[in-house]
């Protein structure tokens, strides 16, 4: 049942470190009572998982204060709650043709709801952010800029930093998307002028799925997605001011929380850069592997441009999706074909009719497993 | 580390039965995938396990189709979604003063957002609701009726199948916060008139916390939460239509989903009348042994009244904080202290300012561990 060759990672990654499953089940035999919600000591235990989890992700994110650091179910509860808590009818926002479904759609709800205007600034072939417009798009003084670090289609990395910087200059509040840089690409929320981190628990940071959070800057108060129960002041009936309280009503996923350290721990012990090298040095061995099979085009940067660890292509010759079920059926590997949730990227690699079919790397893939999926697309599109 | 006697399973139920923690390992080793977004196997098995998991609950709650069950991040996420997603400018909500506050603050978020009107029927001290009020609410047509299925303070039993009926007949939606009464009481949503269900997956139905749910009545439309990915119609900005895309954006808790399939199959094995019974004993037990320490009030429901398996009390001698605080420490008793979130209800029981002791408890729960909180409480407030 289990693929031979896992190169879905940008989905989620897999197989976990085994210390992600070893903390959750340690969570479930002494620290899953209710945190912050009773005095007893298992509610005590499970209150320091979680801080001890946003203490770690603070130290990936060189955040100062890890109560600025919520959980959330996912990335897309991270997005909803930044885009959602901070718009107010009329507002004006800036974002990119790579976001993701989970930024365009809370975007395009609000649209219809409120009245916000949204410009997506083009990206050409290569992701490459077309900065003239970028440029006049913040000169109109957005309330907000959102922007994906690193395409989930191409794998192009966004300058982040200048963006941010530009993005202050103007006034504008700055929400970046790291669902596929986060624990391969480093972030600093300071230096890049980020004000709203969100992030993935199960992808690059190894944790289980269930998982994910939003930095929120302490000069930015946004209206919470949950309305609920906090455990604190109880008897008002607005949510407290006080974080993380603020922003975490209901009962939180402890066990998966506790995953989570143990994944953001190893992340930190081995360094976001030599992930990043790791993950690179397969893409460029998988796309100089496949360039020059007939009919067949690779999405995005250019060999030997940075990218994170995604190779994604197109076929004149096939299907995208019987590339993937041929990959899967017959040699066991797993890859994912079709839109990614991306379909503005996909306008951009002009891709939108065929989908794209889509390899991930991770942490633990191998020069080998890169040779094998090389070989096996040669074989499947070589000769169609 | 560990509590001798766990008594606090109205706010998560420990320890779990060991097939949740082993369905956890499996999904995790052998379903840990993207589902709906990708064709590989582990892929469709983790479709699988989701899948499973709305059958097992439909069984549950006699739902016909499954994909009216979507998966939440908790209880408070669920309710989120009902309310949110139903009201609009002006609505009139009727509810009860034995809601918690995932059903108020975000009634009362809306309140001060879209001007809705909210009317709290008052409960007398064992928790009944005063009918005549009710009536007279219902009969002003109220687009929405919120019912907690159970006081998680009193432990009193709301009749929820003949609210459902009066709802039903004058219009109004009807939406249940089983929080408390998933696993321990009937629940038939056809039956009780129920087009609303909000559940926890970490209490009553003994799965992992980061699980819960909503069923939605195929009647009723709710603009999403969450607005994001589903790996279905990427390329249309709205939500798509189908269920339980509509509702699931973004990567689902697969893994504790799983876990709480688990779960799920456990009460169905036991049945929830005999988890109730059992509960229902132990609560008799304990009240019967406490109801005569000098200064001390239970509160809800008196002996041999219907209840779930909470006993809450006061002391007029000692705070309720201090009480939980020594048969936690003294006797490795965990019991919670406070508001339990849920403010109207300590008003009805006249406790708003001192908070509540509450000691509940679950399917493994043992008339000897009822003895030793019985016993630890003659100690500890006997001669106070």
């Amino acid at each position: 049942m289990k693929p031979l060759v896992y190169l879905d990672h940008a989905a989620t990654s897999w197989p976990k470190p085994p210390e992600v499953m070893q903390a959750m089940q340690a969570a479930m035999a002494e620290a899953a009572a209710n945190p912050g919600r009773g005095s007893h000591q298992m509610a005590v235990k499970a209150s320091r998982v979680l801080f001890e989890t946003r203490r770690v992700l603070s130290r990936l994110f060189k955040v100062s204060n890890p109560n600025d650091v919520v959980f959330t179910h996912n990335t897309t509860e991270a997005l909803n709650l930044a885009i959602k808590g901070l718009l107010q009818e009329g507002d004006y926002v800036v974002a990119t043709m790579v976001e993701h479904n989970s930024v365009r759609r809370p975007l395009e709800f609000l649209r219809r709801t409120l009245g916000i205007k949204v410009e997506y600034i083009p990206v050409n072939g290569q992701g490459e952010l077309d900065q003239r417009r970028l440029k006049e798009a913040l000169a109109k003084r957005p309330k907000l800029v959102v922007c994906s670090h690193s395409s989930n289609l191409l794998g192009s990395i966004l300058p982040i930093a200048e963006i941010g910087k530009m993005a202050h200059e103007q006034g504008a509040v700055f929400l970046v998307d790291a669902a596929q840089s986060a624990g391969c690409l480093e972030i600093d929320v300071n230096v890049m002028h980020i004000d709203l981190l969100a992030f993935p628990g199960h992808k690059g940071l190894l944790g289980p799925q269930g998982t994910g959070g939003l930095y929120i800057s302490p000069t930015i108060d946004l209206e919470p997605l949950m309305h609920g129960g906090t455990g604190s002041q109880s008897e008002e009936i607005e949510q407290p001011a006080v974080r993380p309280d603020r922003y975490e009503a209901g009962t939180p996923n402890t066990i998966g929380i506790s995953g989570l350290r143990a994944g953001v721990e190893k992340i930190l012990e081995i360094s976001t850069s030599r992930i990043y090298q790791h993950e690179w040095n397969l893409t460029q061995r998988i796309m100089e592997g496949i360039q020059d099979i007939q009919g067949l085009r690779i999405l995005g940067p250019d060999l030997r441009k940075p990218k994170t660890g995604i190779v994604s292509f197109v076929s004149s010759e096939m299907d995208s999706s019987e590339i993937a079920f041929r990959l899967d059926r017959e040699y066991g590997i797993a890859v994912r074909a079709g839109m990614h949730c991306t379909p503005l990227a996909h306008e951009a690699a002009q891709t939108l009719q065929t989908g794209a079919v889509r390899a991930s790397v991770g942490i633990d893939s191998t020069i080998e497993e890169a040779g094998i999926l090389v070989d096996a697309l040669k074989r499947i599109c070589g000769r169609a």
